[in-house]
């Protein structure tokens, strides 16, 4: 409640109301927002408002259980130019699966949603930390997982650790997976692309989708 | 018994009974059992129990004189999901057929019977460490204890040391030897998924397995 | 204004004018200008000015929407022969096309314009601090932005932190790219050979040129 | 006379006896002697004396002046299951005829003998410090001494020094030189089985065998 | 003037005069004079004669303009065996032509001379500062300034600094300038021996040439 | 001189003559010698006469002008097993046929007198310092000094140093050369076996040759 309270001064409210909670929730997870944000252009907010449909598109298209709380396009004072928060099932194990399409609901925001929408030669650096995390992701599945029949069960954060050489066909392997899944993404974001223009408008009008309104969109 | 009467201790028992001695001795090999297991969900404990059975089936298969001690699909406070004790002879030295039996142990529960009862999706990240304990196997069979033929009698700790470059035929070797580990592994399961159900059931009913309750499955 | 106020008491002048505040700017951006600059051979005044009047020349040519505001050949404090000015526009995102016209500005002046004007044997030492501009961000292009379809969208970032090996295919084809740029930047360069003279010959008579006297030059 | 008198001190001997000089003086060279030795098993025990019989048996065959002092299957507290003492001639250099001679008494215990005598399936761990040996003197044969007309006169200390790669045609010879002086002992085992058994066996009724009930097995 | 002073002083001079100054001039470039100069053979006088005369006649013979103000074959107490002074004109940039000659100058002293005059078994270590030089400047051509076209104008220095694997092609190329331009120095020194001879054989006698004494040489 | 007065302080001898002060001179060249001589068999010492012997014929055999002044196979106390002592000449340049010379003297002793004498199996580790200096020196005949026409100029510090990768030709090249020297040397041997026979039996009878007898059985 911590937060909040701090939220409620700085409003100079007497007291903690639901807004304030809800800001607090998602100031823990993805910082303060920006206050001053008359210098983004059009062209930056629609960058931003696509990228984060596509986030939000694929990750309700893999998985019907996964569920997108919240999507925003106001920048936050951690440096991100906004975010599309969907909050996994808790449970102790991920399947090959989960982690596949994570790194499908990483790709598509961040590049494929870009390359649809503004074509390829207006794809963004806005991507680069999203193409790491899917990178890593892949990593995981072929590396330490052992979850590809083509590279096998060996692990090798312990040949790494051996100082054995390791040949280049894991990354080869990875490069191809990464390729897979985007086109896999793109697909997806073309069949469904009345959807990300009806969220990505609904962002530019609002800034902010909380989970019903995202949902009612995909019942429309 | 300083363990047991600590146990004692804080079930508010006068007296240490067998139960405290033998919670005891399970609680120095793998932890304390958590306690609050409200929050795991079926399909959590459903996981955990095919992979334990996988475990204990498997050592029961590949050798007639491995004792499987207990079975267990309560997670600990070391923070493992459950856990299968087989007890090896108490010997001087390994051979070749305990080193490969041992790494079938691995390879089955983590991975093999989780893909025969789930499906290939559905194989998931609670194979890792078991695929960690396999990759270090499989590596000292061929490059420590010169057991593999192909590879040959080459100490590649003394290799390694020398800063001399090692080609990737060892990686390669040992994926091949991991690769059809596993194909023996999945041979083992399906032949006795009758046996891999009934313990996994046992389990899911009862959280912990005795010796004599697991040989009782493979009698009956 | 405070460097406006050090330049002006320098000249010894009473109030701060427009011309001080002008200085002070650059200043900050590409370092005092040298004062003496009678050692400056005719020949390396020349090199300075087609390198610098090729920088602004791609820079106007590759996108209509960029800026060249200022262009000097009087060599700064700061060690560089002379400047050529485009501002960005202020955005969040940087697309692949906005990374290759960059790319391809640092090409122009630094090799492109010399080769053009001076012959292939008189290329000079003065393109490396350019040459390493590009290199980056060719590097950037393919390895962090994921932006070239041939090399994928695999981030060599963490590729490489993974301590995993990189063949050689990332540095084959940023030569590549470079190669290619460079062909493209000596083509636009020779179609506007005469603007590019212009300028130069421009910059050899007032050592500076200011954003409206370079915009002339275009439309005359 | 210091170690001997210590022994007689624990064995609450008055005297200093041969004895207690025989047994210092094997302490010194492979540590004292395991007192508790109720533990090991007969296969263990077999295991043991094979694998010391073997470089034995190898030692007198492939160089007549070897002189075999002591062979014994008592496992010392310095951790070695037993060992086979052969002290070399005091001289100041080795031939390259040593020097294979010595990676043959090292490949034939730990491993052949093994192979021999339990089958292929059941080689052990406890070669493993034979081959670390034995990979050690193959490569000082061939990167230090330039004993190998194959690999030639260079010396690797200084290549590796140099900070110059290495191709891995070193570790191959490395392998096949290994390999074939494995399939000598081999040989020279399977022609000498009945000494190889007649050791061991003598090895699991005395524990000891001293130099001259060893030439006495083979005169027999 | 203060370098000069101290050499009148040393030499027992009342007045600092032309060679006091001269002689302070060049110990600053090259070192104090070696006093005791009876030691050095014939043979080595020799050899540094005609290695000296070579960078000289080479100066000359690449670049009309090269000035060459002083040869010499007094040994230097820093450890010269003699040296050729070539000023190079006071310029900004150095085109690809400057770097090339000077490649040429540095390999044709150290060991085009010695190769023709005394014949390739009698090429001497004097070289290898000279080698060192030329493979610096080769490396810069190629990998920092971009100037050859087949190498193309990635910028090795950030390539390295990426932790990028570098292929050999780099060094094939390296390796193959530097035997051209020596097959192109080795020409030059052919068709101008007489005057390589009539330099070494005028620095024989007198030990120093100054700029017109061996401008004098080539217009005889 | 004061080597010698310690030396003839320790032989109790109240003045230092010519014994004293040459036994100084080499006390400080190759270490003092080591007087418990008792030990040593007549194998080792037939091996160290040949070796050396080996060394001094080879350095009298490539160049007329060599100087042995000293062959002795008395050990000393620095570990040398013996000596042959060739003072090179004093100049200021190593040719490449000097650099040739000193590698097949050091291969020659080491090795090739040793095959000849006591055949192919009884080559010992005696030669392995002398590898190690046969090593080094074609790695800088070829990396430092660039004398080998198929390696080329190229600087092979420089490129380490800059650290690009080497491919394996320079090592190959090594091998090639050193073994190509070896069998120079060998036949070298074989057309004077006489006299490394005779130097040999020399030395085995006095223990230490001075320069005249050394020249001595050439004329003879």
């Amino acid at each position: 409640m911590n937060e909040s309270a701090i939220i409620a001064a700085r409003d100079k409210d007497k007291n903690i109301n639901n807004k304030h909670i809800d800001r607090a929730y998602y100031k823990v997870l993805v910082g303060d927002e920006k206050k001053d944000r008359n210098s983004i252009s059009l062209e930056d907010r629609e960058i931003t408002a696509y990228h984060e449909a596509g986030h939000a598109l694929i990750a309700k298209k893999v998985n019907k259980n996964n569920r997108v709380t919240k999507v925003s396009i106001i920048p936050s004072t951690k440096g991100m130019g906004g975010f599309s928060l969907n909050i996994p099932k808790d449970k102790m194990y991920q399947t090959k699966m989960d982690i596949i399409n994570n790194i499908k609901i990483a790709l598509a925001g961040g590049r494929a949603a870009e390359e649809i929408i503004f074509g390829k030669d207006n794809i963004t650096t806005g991507a680069s930390s999203d193409l790491q995390k899917a990178t890593e992701m892949v990593l995981a599945l072929l590396g330490s997982y052992g979850m590809d029949e083509e590279v096998g069960l060996i692990n090798y954060d312990i040949i790494l650790n051996s100082n054995l050489n390791i040949d280049i066909s894991l990354m080869e392997r990875a490069r191809k997976i990464l390729d897979d899944f985007y086109k896999d993404t793109i697909e997806i974001l073309v069949e469904n692309k009345i959807y990300l223009e009806r969220i990505a408008e609904a962002l530019l009008e609002k800034e902010n989708l909380k989970e019903n309104e995202i949902d009612k969109i995909f019942i429309a």
